[in-house]
């Protein structure tokens, strides 16, 4: 969305809203208590078992005691669908709602519009898109996740995903459990890496990482992007930028996506665009499941178009029984964890408190956190 | 073994068997067919799928029509246990015996004495702990394998394992697959590579390439070997050498095994060198399955200790239906395949060829592919 777009429709926010609008949602916490709601994946007998598992329901982002102490009310809950569910019950009077990509509290324009004394929606870890962004610029809401937390988890996590379709693992691994022992089942499609063209579709923070990553790999590394990377991470790891995303693709073997989730971007890998890709094509996406045309993927995989696709990020999550990436041909699919490791949850859970923090004091947050601050939207949302 | 046993033994090896020793065996091919037998892995259906999956039985390296032009004899068979076996068929009479590690012709001392024609044992690929070397330096046999031809291939494999672990991608795969989703179940034991601290036991020219590709991840990084690597390399990759390996076990959280199978390596990881490693070690080792005690692995890997077992090479392969570790728990196995990529197939397959025609022509090998060399053992295996 462009700039004036947001601000014509921040405009009208205004003018058609009264007294709920940007004026009254300004970012400064009024004093007394607040009410903090926290949606996360719950981890039932897992959470005794590491001590730093803070991102879980039963670890609460380890805020409990700093909040309460405050004289703040935190629920916290993984309850998060259905008119009847838990999160539902405090959308009229909550002030904060923090949510994760992982197990994501949608938050659709009615709910914002029920939540009269929403302030802030906070994101911990990266990828804000389960909040209706548009919606929440209208009402004048703060939007802001934990920049950076996690880019290094998600990242190495990529890496690993490229290997594991260029060496076709699963195959491998289902013999071995299976009581089998067939080489040629796995060899006749297992590659080296070293030589085989990457592209990565967006070079923000985790496609930089992961370029970084891959460049002792030998590989023909592009990237596709709005605007060329820094020239000296360009000298680093020798990636050519391809301005033509189309051209771009029938020249990788493997292709990562590393955009957000936008209006933009959603549904943009449909049949048409797989078709530009190789016959053969590996594909990593750890970014957003929507970004895919789920139905066809799923037919790629199973004619062999797409000969491997692996990622952690579906539409909806939780992924439902019948979500036909659990089934087609060569996936290496996993639920999304890619960056929520005990270290992000860390990172992120500190990130999340320091915010807090702030909205208490009235002060702002470091600028690159900001996802919707007074109406406008981040630049990789626009 | 050192220089001077392995002279002895073939001194010994002249007195005691008259004219089948070094004077008789040495790496002339004389004028006239040849029979040269391949043993390699199966493909069956599989073979069709590839045009360049030439590693196999079928493929039978892409040698078949240039060896038969010649006028040379070439079997090619998967058969190669027991008294009855293919292989065992053609022992009297072959003069050149190729295997690869990934389906072992075991060429024991007994075979060797069987083999009164055979001049040369080839590996396509690295690593000939199949043969029993010790045996063929007395025999006055050479051995020779395509050494660097798929070094690459097995150190990417290695990261891929390394994250794997790190990541616990199997649990989250084992989800999809069965209708699950539990972030929790995954979550609670999945790190970040960066930070942590990983070991090469062994840093010949795989392990090299490892620690050239562990680089970026910025982890602590350790080796031990009988020498030290280039300081260029040392300085390249902030690789720290550890001269004593018990003092560098406890300290790693990955431990990556990369040194040959040999006569003092065999069984070296037993339940004292594992108990010296830190609780929630894990382990990558595609070297050779014999160079751990199998049940000390399997039993760490059920208390616990060992949080994470993975690598491509068993003892014996094929591994059989019971071996222990299909059934430890948080292994990441497959059969044995890093080294057998299609890539990595067609290097060897040419490095076969090269050396059969040096061979044919009574030219030396490049000496680095040297093994066994009139009686003397290559420093790696002494």
């Amino acid at each position: 969305m462009a700039m004036k777009q947001v601000a014509n429709s921040a405009m009208k926010a205004i003018a058609n809203s009264g007294s709920s609008s940007l004026l009254t949602r300004q970012l400064h916490a009024s004093p007394g208590s607040k009410k903090i709601v926290g949606v996360f994946y719950k981890a039932n007998e897992y959470f005794t078992k590491n001590p730093n598992f803070v991102g879980c329901v039963e670890g609460a982002l380890g805020l409990r005691q700093w909040l309460e102490s405050q004289g703040h009310q935190y629920i916290v809950t993984d309850d998060k669908e259905g008119p009847d569910c838990e999160l539902e019950k405090h959308i009229p009077d909550l002030h904060v709602l923090i949510s994760t990509p992982f197990h994501p509290a949608y938050v659709t324009a009615e709910r914002i519009k029920k939540a009269k004394n929403l302030q802030l929606l906070l994101t911990a870890g990266i990828g804000s898109d389960h909040v209706d962004l548009k919606a929440a610029a209208e009402a004048g809401l703060t939007v802001a996740e934990v920049t950076g937390s996690n880019v290094v988890s998600v990242a190495e996590d990529e890496l690993m995903r490229i290997l594991i379709l260029v060496r076709n693992f699963v195959p491998g691994y289902h013999q071995v459990i299976t009581g089998d022992w067939n080489v040629a089942g796995i060899a006749y499609r297992a590659y080296d890496l070293e030589g085989k063209t990457v592209g990565t579709i967006g070079a923000g923070r985790i496609g930089k990482l992961l370029l970084q990553r891959l460049k002792p790999f030998n590989c023909n590394l592009l990237y596709h992007d709005r605007v060329k990377i820094d020239p000296e991470l360009e000298k680093q790891t020798g990636a050519k930028f391809e301005e033509d995303l189309d051209a771009m693709l029938p020249k990788c073997d493997i292709i990562v996506i590393n955009m957000p989730l936008t209006e933009k971007t959603r549904g943009m890998f449909d049949k048409d665009r797989i078709a530009k890709m190789k016959k053969g094509v590996l594909i990593v996406n750890n970014a957003r499941g929507a970004i895919m045309d789920t139905q066809a993927v799923a037919d790629a995989c199973s004619s062999g178009h797409i000969a491997g696709y692996s990622g952690d990020v579906w539409y909806p999550q939780p992924a439902p029984k019948d979500h036909p990436w659990r089934y087609m041909p060569n996936q290496a699919m996993t639920p999304h964890i890619s960056g929520t490791t005990i270290d992000a949850q860390l990172r992120y859970a500190a990130g999340v408190k320091d915010m807090l923090d702030r909205y208490f004091k009235g002060e702002d947050f470091p600028e690159q956190n900001y996802i919707v601050k007074a109406g406008e939207l981040a630049p990789q949302y626009r």
